[in-house]
């Protein structure tokens, strides 16, 4: 029925996190009424990226620029470290604009479900930058999850000793947040966690 | 933050229907880490199907070959005619492998809330295949939505005295419906629609 090309671009686009076989033969319909305004220029941008947007040697983080532009700006503080799971946590971290330190992604968690170890993680390199780039503050940004957690322990006791101040996220009351939605984990650790107001 | 490429990736991705902003962020990210595997060959599939692929001249399927692989085929019914809103409705009659016709694909359906009439879904085409192909049955296989019924209703009214045989799909229950989670219009048209057994 459909022809090779759309097959392939259904196939594929059906292989993308959140878009099913329906989905992705909408998205390819969608596409093909517009060639000009998405579909070229979609293509170009992917075989771009593809070739020119790399993970930063230094820190994980995906630039066209290596190192990448936050490493390498100088208005960043440099003693200060932001330790990620993935990208997408550094994405989230840089739209708080809360955060002027600099970042290491880890590219995931320990698990051993997933069998993933430290050295899959590259911990060491996060270790020897503690040292190499002077670092005194490191900052768990890590999700609250099971795996999250359990490498935020690991990475809290290897960096132990290592002369760096060493914190996590707070847990609390999401902004916005309604108690009666919120589970009870979060809402314990609100409690413990409350601030003297005067 | 994120560089250009990158950038580009994302916004186009999220124009996708079923991609918002979040989705489009985890799946640019998802490809970043599958370049060879996924996000090149999608690249090339976009751009190969944005040149090959293009509507059938004669009943609007989408095909790199022009008349589409059904119009040409000589082992389908040409007398019968199958009236559809969409390509995405051609194929789903195409994966319920029963129709053995032809098609004829309008791009929408009438709507005087949105502003198309008549002539911008090529229906005086349609007219004319049925006397220059020799179509003795027109199928109407638009959706039970009050456009499509509305559509279904003026092409009726328009093939009066075509001499072609017009009908329109059953309304009824859906393989595996159960009675309790229909709607009463469905069960209306199931109870009015109902069939001897013996």
């Amino acid at each position: 029925m459909a022809a090779d090309p759309l097959d392939n671009v259904i196939r594929l686009l059906g292989r993308l996190p959140g878009l099913g076989p329906r989905s992705a033969r909408r998205a390819a319909l969608f596409l093909l009424k517009r060639r000009e305004q998405i579909m070229e220029p979609l293509a170009d941008a992917l075989a771009e990226a593809a070739k020119a947007v790399l993970p930063c040697p230094a820190c994980g983080n995906l630039d066209t620029v290596q190192p990448c532009a936050i490493c390498r700006d100088p208005e960043r503080d440099g003693t200060a470290i932001c330790v990620v799971e993935d990208v997408e946590d550094l994405w989230a971290l840089e739209r708080a604009s809360t955060f002027t330190g600099r970042y290491h992604v880890l590219g995931g968690t320990l698990s051993a479900l997933n069998g993933v170890r430290p050295e899959d993680l590259g911990i060491d390199r996060l270790i020897g930058r503690i040292g190499a780039e002077g670092i005194t503050e490191v900052i768990l940004a890590l999700g609250a999850t099971v795996d999250g957690q359990t490498t935020a322990h690991y990475l809290a006791e290897r960096l132990a000793g290592s002369g760096a101040q060493v914190s996590a996220l707070a847990h609390g009351l999401p902004m916005g947040g309604e108690l009666n939605y919120l589970d009870a984990g979060t809402l314990g650790a609100a409690l413990r966690a409350r601030r003297p107001l005067a």
